[in-house]
């Protein structure tokens, strides 16, 4: 079975039918516990157990010691959540210094529900692991190993990970990532990250609206307002 | 008749069923010819007609002056069209200094189809009409003159102009414009335009799948896509 998310699109669109087989997207948030090693008490775990204890998230069993690492580095005042600049240097030790926009629409999508501002150590791993994936999926598909993506690459990166994006919606979401000159756009691995993740966030809220996958959905206002605004803005 | 766009919120909602009523929202992108001055053979118009008859926009009859100065102050080079940074100093002297992520939506809201990284005199002029209802509104519902809106002004606001916002819908917007502090959160003239317009152009969106205005609508993955995500990204 096609891990697409809509075998019309699929059957419909010019996308490399050899593009290698993935897991379905859906995985990379429950990833992670068959490729690390077994728990041990680390002395991270150990570090936030109070915290835990206290309604806090703690690392999961195994999370690798340079993750552990990343997240103290940065969490000096030991309150157990990193706010957005401390993501950012966090992460800039081991993949990237993203933007604050992409950092934010990162925490959106990994935020601790009940401290929506801040990432706690639970969070913080599952994005690791997160980015872990993007960044294999950007090194397998930047064929000509120059950084860059470029639209063509994007579009099969995507397809491989099981998202069948019709070119016109690709298009309009690369024309935001133009200099105006109308040369043709190359997306760094912060650019690339932050397309993906759009991608997959609004196209994971479509498809829960489209339980049958029939590629349409009938929406309430309300819902449909609630499911894009997160999206949309964030905060200076 | 309500100009709200769906009296089932309507109805259900809290909102001051006191606030003044206002023409549906629609008309303010139509607005115009009935509160300028008539049509006048201004050096402006004669300064964009050549630009005109190469098929760029020139200003609309009866533009007041002060709008076509702002223009031409920061179109240096004549060119008839004003990137971001030129709309940003042009705005600035008739309202506020906005920032940029707010230039860029209203620069998507109003630009030019066929220069969509540009603004030219027409659509300039639509734009400084525009933002001056907004600035009425503004100035309407912040009741005590503080320069700031707060949530309870910004609902009232929005429904005084037709939209019936659910609470749910703009405490999530709102939620994005604090500081992380958990204090009240207060729009300035700034953000209270970028949430207008986000909220506006978004409903509107959606009543054009919900002819009927039942308050659901159903959408292909496709037309989702291609309605939410200009909203979503800022070229950089």
């Amino acid at each position: 079975m096609s891990s697409s998310y809509d075998g019309r699109y699929q059957s419909q669109s010019q996308y490399a039918p050899s593009a290698p087989q993935q897991p379905p997207y859906s995985s990379y948030y429950n990833t992670s516990t068959s490729n690390v090693p077994p728990p041990s008490n680390s002395s991270a775990n150990y570090y936030y157990a109070n915290v835990s204890s206290s309604g806090y998230s703690s690392f999961p069993p195994g999370t690798p010691q340079d993750v552990i690492n990343s997240f103290q580095m940065v969490d000096r005042d030991r309150s157990g959540f990193i706010d957005e600049r401390e993501l950012q240097q966090a992460l800039s030790s081991g993949f990237h210094r993203f933007n604050l926009r992409t950092i934010r629409l990162l925490m959106f999508l990994f935020k601790n529900p009940h401290q929506p501002l801040t990432v706690g150590p639970k969070e913080f791993a599952a994005l690791w692991s997160c980015l872990g994936h993007w960044r294999g999926i950007f090194e397998r598909y930047d064929k000509d190993r120059s950084g860059k993506i470029d639209p063509l690459e994007l579009r099969d990166a995507l397809y491989g990970i099981g998202y069948a994006v019709p070119g016109s919606v690709l298009q309009l979401l690369l024309s935001k990532y133009g200099d105006g000159s109308g040369r043709r756009v190359e997306l760094g691995f912060d650019s690339f990250v932050e397309c993906g993740m759009i991608i997959k966030g609004l196209t994971d809220k479509f498809k829960e609206k489209d339980t049958r996958y029939t590629g349409s959905a009938t929406l309430s206002y309300d819902a449909f307002m609630t499911m894009v605004l997160p999206f949309l803005v964030s905060y200076d």
